[in-house]
C-alpha cells in the first residue's frame, strides 16, 4: 500500500523516519507543505484550508492511508480530514491520540506538560484527549515558540537553547513527571529538556504514532517499501535543513504544485 | 492618492508606521500576506510569486504607488515587480536602495553589516547595491534567523535575546561601524544590537524608504489620509502581535482572498 505522510514543512521527518522503521513493507511518500510552513502561528481556518489542498493531492496519488505528521494540522483538522478520508475511502492517522495514549502509560503521580506551537496549545486537542482518558490528571499546556526556529539553525545544544527551555519550563520542575514533545521539531531538542526537567520522561509523539499505524496494519510483511520526498517549495532547503530531523539526507525531492483541493477534500472552506 | 505597502506579514508595520508619518496627505492600504509567512526561508521563485499575487490584489484596488516593506521580496521579486508595475502605471518602491543610501550617508572607514533573513542575506540585493555605490566599502552579510521570532513573542530584552545578538554578531565589535537592519523586525531589538555593537550606527530601512517616498512624491499638503489593514490569515494574531511593530493597535483589519495574479503581474510563473 501507498501511505501518505503530510507535514507542514520539515520536521514531520521525525515522524516518516519512525514510519519506515514501523511499515518496512510500505511505500512511504512524504509530502512538506515547504510553500506555506509553519502551520503553527496561522489561524484554524487557515490550517483546515491547507490540509485539505495537500491531502486532496496525496489521495489523488492513491494513497490507501494518510498519516498527518505535523501536530498543529493533527490539531485542528484531524476531524475534516477524516471525514474526506472515510468517503474517499482512506484511513486518516493523527499524532494526538497516539502521543496522549502514551503519555497516559508513562505518567505516574505528577503533572502532564504538553509543549507544543502557539496554534497547538490554542487547539487544545492534547489538553481535551488528556481529560477525555484520564480526567483527573492535571496538564500544564505550554507554547514553546522558538524551539522550532532553533531546532531548524540546529541550534540544539549550549547556553541559548538551554535558557530559552529554562524560560519556557523551569516553572514545571517538580511538578510534572511526563511531557509530550507536541511539535515535530522538539524531538531534536531531548538532551537540553532532560536537562531543564531532570527525572521527566518525554514522549515523542512520532514513535507513538508509528507504534498505532503499525498496530492497525497488523504484522509486518517483507521490507519491500521505498520512501519518496514532495515539497511545495524548491527543495534545496528541505535537504539542507531536513538531515537534523530525518537522520540522513531526504532524497529525492520532487517540487510539486498542489492546484485546488478536489473530490471529498474540496468540502471545507 | 492611494499607495499600496505589501509586507510578508507584520513586521512590515514599521514601515507603514514611518511612511503613515511621511505621507499624511495620502490613503494608505497595507496587505499583510499572513497567510504564507514568513518569506524570509522561502525560495526566490516561490518569493516571486507570492510578491506578484499580492501585488496584482493591490493594483485591483486602484493602487498609484506600491512600497515593498518586505526585505526579503524587495530582494527578490523587485525588478520583476518593476516591470509589471511599469506596464500598470504603478511606481514601485523597495526598501533596500533607500537603506543602502542612508547607511552610505553615516557611513565612516569600518566595514557596513547588513542582516537580514537567510533569504535577504542570500539574495545578495544589499552587497551588490553597496559594491554598486561603493565598490571599496567591506560588507559583512550575516543571517539572523531567530530574531523575527524573537521580535514576534516581544522578547527584546534580556540574557536571552542579547546571548543570540552576541552570538551572530559578537565578531563583528570593532571591525563595523554601520549595521543596516535589513528586515522589517529588526528596529525591535535596536537596544540590544546597540549593547553588542556599541558605537556602531543602526539604519532603519523603513524611515529611509518613507524618506525616498516622500522625496518622490514632491512636498506635502493637508493631512487627510487614511489607513486600511488588509491580511491573508485570521486577523486575531495580526493584530495581537502587530502593536510591537505598529506601536498601536492596526485597526480595523479585513481579512482578504487573494486568488491569481492578473495582467501584468500574472508575467511571472
Amino acid at each position: 500500500m501507498l501511505v501518505g505522510v503530510f507535514d507542514s514543512g520539515i520536521g514531520g521527518l521525525t515522524v516518516l523516519r519512525e514510519l519506515a522503521t514501523a511499515l518496512p513493507e510500505h511505500d512511504l511518500v512524504y509530502l512538506g507543505d515547504t510553500a506555506r510552513v509553519p502551520y503553527g502561528t496561522r489561524s484554524p481556518e487557515t490550517v483546515i484550508r491547507y490540509s485539505l489542498r495537500v491531502s486532496s493531492y496525496l489521495a489523488d496519488l492513491g494513497v490507501g492511508a494518510l498519516v498527518v505528521a505535523c501536530n498543529t494540522a493533527s490539531t485542528h483538522a484531524l476531524p475534516a480530514l477524516r471525514l474526506a478520508g472515510d468517503r474517499a475511502g482512506i484511513q486518516v492517522f493523527g499524532v494526538v491520540e497516539p502521543g496522549v495514549e502514551a503519555a497516559l502509560e508513562v505518567h505516574h503521580t505528577g503533572a502532564i506538560a504538553v509543549l507544543g506551537t502557539e496554534g497547538t496549545i490554542r487547539g487544545r486537542a492534547y489538553q481535551d484527549a488528556i481529560r477525555l482518558h484520564a480526567p483527573d490528571v492535571p496538564v500544564e499546556a505550554i507554547p514553546c515558540p522558538l524551539f522550532v526556529p532553533l531546532a531548524e539553525e540546529g541550534w540544539v545544544e549550549g547556553l541559548v537553547p538551554e535558557q530559552v527551555a529554562e524560560h519556557y519550563l523551569g516553572h514545571l520542575r517538580g511538578r510534572v513527571d511526563t511531557a509530550i514533545l507536541g511539535c515535530t521539531h522538539y524531538p531534536a531538542l531531548a538532551p537540553i529538556l532532560h536537562r531543564v526537567l531532570p527525572g521527566v520522561d518525554l514522549v515523542d509523539s512520532a514513535r507513538a504514532t508509528a507504534k498505532a499505524v503499525r498496530t492497525a496494519f497488523g504484522p509486518p510483511s517483507a521490507p519491500t517499501g521505498t520512501v519518496r520526498f514532495l515539497v511545495t517549495d524548491h527543495p534545496e532547503r528541505f535537504q539542507r535543513v531536513g538531515r537534523i530531523f530525518f537522520g540522513h539526507d531526504p532524497v529525492p525531492v520532487e517540487w510539486v504544485d498542489l492546484g485546488p483541493a478536489k473530490g471529498p477534500f474540496a468540502m471545507g472552506r
